[in-house]
């Protein structure tokens, strides 16, 4: 992976808590040689704490916080949660981290941005965080008996998960889809897409299909290229304008 | 790797000095099925602040510890040193994490045990002690021009190793992405989607995009599965019916 692509990479901490983990995924960044941590967070990261992280200052000198998910994967193509499976009913796909390896370097032999979104050490990413997620990927870990939360240790996960992206070096060549939509754009026909279930009395009478997850993740199945975003848009909104033209004709 | 080919890797550490590493290497191990962890220390290991790793209990309770490396790795058919390349004129084959994974699987594939052997945080392994390994790992990290000590985090560089090890192994189903669409029921949705931006208008806004193989190519690019059609459809009735409602509102 040349230094163009590794700079495509953004690393996304959701509620991490503990300030060592932090320092602790820096550093695994700055081995492997990964620049863009982004950190979502209600509250103030204690970055003083994790700035002791060895070598990787760099890293955390740049990292950004954001407070919501949405805004962290925003300019990304693709995104990737990491989840530890059998946590939940999964509703996206899953790959083991080889498998994903591959697929993420495809997208980024593309022109692509991915974000691997990392959940907090306790409870992994809430399925609303999952929701902006194009599907996700599993380390394979040993099933042991007695384990109810068999999730690693986050400094850990971060360092397998980067070193999978570098281990090969063997640059996948990306197929010719298309550069796919943002997160953002993604995100903004969700809303388009959302205001029209509800303008239509689609939201009403199919309430099982329609909590905000859900539609998220329906619009992420469409795998919506750069250049049919603008082109989905248009047509949410022409149907929005003719159903309020609708209305107010009939009022 | 199966249960019994895992049961024949032993990590052992060499003079780590610090136990909440020696915990996160237990820890690794747990995580990924690894069972014998050995322990070359001239002075007592402070297991009681090790043991405190989540889940690594059983790992700690079974570390053996050895006075000197070669009592240690006594009992296996091959050695193997992990170093960060560069530290100091090599003597041995060195071989990246990726080429060394197969070369132990094949090791393992007979009837021999490996040991890993692991430095410590500071020094790494002693000319003395890689006297003792048949070759050398290194876990491939980018080149920092500042960097003097190119050596990862003790415990991230065992999860590391070990991961390369069952990775291969990865048995992981990945869940519903579901099966494709029919092509009966993508032409639905693309004569549903037509009659849709006819009586919406949008036709005749943006008639460059709107012939019918345009149409059509766009459904197709959602890659609807046929779990999703459905969903699709019922949407895009509802439309269609919201726009007659206003229509014959306003006649």
């Amino acid at each position: 992976m040349g230094s163009e692509e590794l700079n495509r990479v953004v690393v996304v901490l959701v509620r991490a808590r503990n300030p060592n983990n932090i320092g602790a995924v820096a550093r695994a960044m700055h081995d492997f040689g990964f620049r863009h941590l982004r950190i979502v967070n209600e509250y103030a990261v204690p970055f003083e704490t994790a700035r002791s992280a060895v070598d990787a200052s760099e890293v955390l000198a740049g990292a950004a916080v954001f407070a919501s998910v949405a805004e962290a994967v925003a300019d990304c193509t693709l995104v990737v949660g990491t989840t530890a499976v059998g946590e939940r009913a999964l509703q996206h796909p899953v790959y083991a981290l080889a498998e994903a390896g591959e697929k993420i370097g495809a997208e980024l032999g593309g022109e692509g941005r991915v974000a691997l979104l990392f959940g907090s050490e306790k409870t992994g990413l809430s399925n609303d965080e999952l929701s902006y997620c194009h599907w996700l990927l599993t380390i394979p870990m040993e099933k042991h008996e007695e384990v109810r939360h068999p999730s690693m240790n986050l400094g850990q996960a971060v360092a397998v998960c980067l070193y999978e992206l570098v281990r090969g070096e063997s640059s996948v060549v990306a197929g010719g889809v298309g550069v796919p939509a943002s997160a953002g754009e993604v995100e903004r026909l969700t809303v388009l897409l959302t205001e029209m279930l509800e303008k239509t009395g689609y939201t009403k009478r199919h309430p099982a299909n329609c909590d905000e997850a859900q539609i998220r993740r329906l619009v992420l199945r469409m795998s919506v290229s750069a250049g049919d975003a603008p082109v989905w848009m248009g047509i949410l909104r022409q149907v929005l304008w003719k159903v309020r033209e609708g209305s107010s004709d009939s009022e």
